[in-house]
């Protein structure tokens, strides 16, 4: 069922497509006059070349062939990755979600045979590490074997493991249910798509100190993430409500926790790195200073500034600090994705100057709350760089002290627009948060005004653009938790992880069309299990009002 | 890991609880004062003493050990059903619950070894028939293996592999990880617990007409009724919105399928009851007529009195009876349980008498319409019966012509309080489903009205108690899809499990305490992946209010 052969040339990426074009244009099933190359959708008139992928691929033509494609489809690995279990893991998921309906049937059976009965996937690189920037480009493949061919039916080719896992999803999505035949089949073969995402960072916040998520849950989320190519969990960890995980360095921090069964071990830490690692999605760990820290007091009560101010942390003691190297030494061990989350937002210092003990520190250090504020911030940024961290704050820090972040800083727009063009013009690094679109606790902003938001937004220098990693749609938890936390983020976070994965040109705007392929994307989830809410209610994770299509609501 | 032996003697069930208690009894671990028996809650003082079972077993004492679980728990498998597949794969599906943090962790060690290593399941039936009945009893004995007792550590008892289900359940319940040691504790140790169900019915319906939930979502569903022991999925498959079931005798039925993709293959239905059968679930079909049967004629516009007159179906045309008896033919093929939902609800004949050919018949016939809803109703229970089911009818057929009905008939209450009295009076069975209490989209429904209602009320005769088969809630889907039908099941449907399991003496009435335990289990849902809205909240399915600890919501 599966073979690996060595590729001989290290980069025949380019030798391989260019015979790939040649075979593909050569085939004598492919009448080419139904042949389009889709650079936007305008190029499309009517409902049945809607391209019901999401998000749509940076380049793609069709054909008009249908394919049936085998339940015993096999797989074949090539490449100095291929025989990685990365692949061969998502190769079974993703056959027990095609092959949902017809898996265990007996009247299934097709005496004519398939057109797809192998599917070849080939990885040049052995190197597994999944950082910011990790090429998920890929290629796919999708052909009806005609003996000519010696790549043939479906192939995946990808420089790395988790390219190939983006065009595992791909073809996932191309294949669909036939229910009058009782087959799986793709339509509009062949397929020729080649693909690449338009940012390298594409996140979902999820803040599990508001209402604590179990582990089932975040796996839910990530397994449904990896559907739309999301590729970063930023898991907002701890808040002022709870400290969920443990920290071995200080084993009292997790009494901060709302009960003892609301709490993360470090193996349940680890077990949600490498469920979302085996999905090609990181997981940025945020802890939340100076501000927002008031359930770090309930182990500790020293770093509370006093039991009447519980927030911002104690910036006077050393002690502070000392617990806050702890935490990054012993997360450090967890998670290996070089961007860590530092907060950093929503710094009331009011208190600290209420505190004797803290105000006569800043005296002594000459310091005002903000230079305090400063101070802290700035603290935090060395102990994570002494870790061999990427700081990402929020867009406060630079907003309070442009000047003075550390350079490496990623900074976290959320406040609204305008932010990264200052960040982006200044030299740093920027994530696109913008509330008023990309906050999904905002129950009245609808798919479209999701969809329409752009990190790039008034950004024109290309050499500032590259300074946008992305963005991040962000599901704080006052008002969510286990029982509507999926409801809230979807559909309206697959808008935004198609406008991260696909070009401008390709998913310029929303229209009806883009609404009717998000519709079929929402439908999608469904099937998969992922409670994906209608998605043209006009407030999020509301219920239908009324019988009706999944595919109008 | 696991062994067969025969038990020589074929009915040893009371020898061997004698055996049981004797040992269990003697046992030197146990202090007998820390032995409680457990009738009801008012037996219990504190918090502590709160038994975190839902729902709660009818007998039960417990002491004051806690013990540690192996989490490589071995399987030993007795008695003449011992080898079943479906409690194999329960145990592989409970381990996988039981042992979530501590599956894959080098952390997790420990030196001191563990003090239940071995679960032991006999089962003395090798039926494995699941009708109406069946034998769900279980005993459940968990103890420290002291070296004297050679039935040792846990072992579950039942005489089917059903009751073994159950017991399984109510194990995995004691079983809870402790964050402190990351292993997995039983607490109050010794456990025996000695449980059956007070009714051998106990329902969930799912309207899959108003809107189409896919298969993984009814799975979904399905595993979590499992959790709290209801033992029928009610599928209401079609309604006049939508057909989505494939009828092979008449192919054009599922024209009336929303689209093409929301539809049931038969094989499709086949899947969700054998998914359901090795959880210990029956599926109850439902074919409402014939009122409610307006997408039958999208298919066969014959079925219609005429295009102005959709439903009720067309009372005059033998046609009918044939598409009828054909669907049910197709269905007694798909489902083994032995009652057939019929329906009879809601049936408006105004438009019969407005349409000629149907008001001739009438007329030729001497029939008012009232007398011909009777006729088609008595002609559907004709044909179930013919094919052997025992017909299931909503209770306006019992109002209409109570005297007519199929004495085999089980009239279906939903309107009011009242009925089931009426019916078992009358000397036909009766399922309870006062939509007062028990239809789950009557939003502003709570908790401990649910857990209030009793499907005997009214009913004293003990003969006329034994023609109630229990009860069952609803989930009508007007406004519930795949995004919020879990929400909206869970928690409430807890409620009525529990009083549909627990003896009246068990679980008398709502209390604080009740509601305590039902916040646990809605969290242990969660914990498992399912969506459970917070218990509290006015409104069903609405969302936490702000920030908290499940176990407060």
């Amino acid at each position: 069922m599966s073979a690996k052969f060595p590729i001989p040339n290290p980069s025949p990426l380019l030798l391989f497509f260019t015979i790939l074009s040649i075979l593909f244009y050569l085939t004598p099933i492919i009448n080419s006059r139904t042949l389009r190359t889709v650079g936007s959708s305008s190029h499309l008139s009517d409902d049945s070349s809607i391209t019901y992928l999401w998000p749509l691929p940076s380049e793609f033509t069709y054909g008009n062939e249908t394919l049936v494609v085998d339940p015993s489809l096999s797989l074949s690995l090539f490449g100095n990755g291929g025989n990685s279990a990365i692949v061969r893991e998502a190769f079974e998921r993703y056959r027990t979600i095609i092959f949902k309906h017809v898996g265990s049937s007996k009247f299934g059976m097709r005496d004519l045979g398939y057109d797809i009965t192998k599917l070849t996937v080939i990885v040049h690189s052995d190197n597994e590490e999944l950082q910011l920037g990790v090429d998920e480009s890929y290629t796919l493949l999708v052909a009806k074997n005609n003996g000519l061919s010696v790549i043939g039916e479906v192939t995946v080719e990808a420089n790395t493991v988790y390219g190939a896992l983006r065009g595992l999803e791909t073809f996932s999505q191309l294949c669909g249910f036939d229910y009058g035949t009782k087959t799986v089949q793709i339509y509009k073969a062949p397929w020729f798509i080649k693909d690449k995402p338009r940012f390298a960072f594409r996140g979902l916040l999820l803040d599990t100190s508001r209402h604590y998520y179990p582990v089932d849950i975040i796996k839910q989320i990530i397994e449904s993430m990896s559907y739309v190519k999301l590729n970063v969990l930023h898991w907002h960890i701890i808040d002022e409500e709870s400290f969920p995980l443990e920290v071995p360095a200080y084993p009292k921090l997790w009494k901060g926790a709302y009960t003892k069964w609301e709490r993360y071990t470090v193996e349940d830490a680890y077990e949600i790195v490498n469920f979302a690692k085996m999905r090609g999605i990181n997981v940025m760990a945020e802890i939340d200073v100076p501000g927002h820290g008031e359930s770090w007091g309930v182990g500790y009560p020293d770093l509370w500034p006093s039991t009447s101010c519980k927030e911002p942390l104690d910036v006077s003691k050393n002690f502070t600090f000392e617990v806050l190297s702890g935490i990054l030494q012993d997360m450090r061990e967890i998670f290996p994705f070089e961007l860590f989350h530092l907060g950093g937002d929503e710094v009331n210092t009011d208190c600290w100057n209420n505190t004797p003990h803290v105000k006569q520190w800043l005296d002594d250090k000459n310091m005002t709350t903000k230079d305090a504020y400063e101070y802290f911030v700035l603290q935090a940024q060395e102990i994570a760089i002494s870790k061999n961290w990427t700081p990402v704050n929020w867009e406060e820090t630079f907003n309070t002290f442009p000047e003075k972040l550390n350079p490496r800083t990623v900074v976290h727009n959320w406040l609204g627009g305008g932010v990264c063009p200052k960040v982006v013009a200044q030299g740093l690094r920027c994530i696109y948060s913008n509330q008023g679109f990309w906050y999904l606790d905002h129950l009245d902003v609808q798919w479209d005004g999701v969809y329409d938001a752009d990190p790039l937004e008034g950004i024109s220098d290309s050499a500032e653009q590259d300074r946008v990693l992305g963005g991040e749609v962000c599901m704080w938890s006052e008002t969510a938790d286990p029982s509507n936390v999926q409801q809230t983020i979807w559909p309206r976070a697959a808008s935004a992880a198609e406008r991260l994965w696909s070009s401008k040109e390709t998913a310029p705007r929303s229209n009806a069309r883009v609404l009717r392929r998000l519709q079929y994307m929402r439908c999608l989830l469904t099937r998969r299990g992922v409670p994906a809410s209608p998605v043209t209610n006009f407030y999020a994770r509301s219920s239908p009002i009324g019988p009706g299509s999944c595919y109008d609501q």
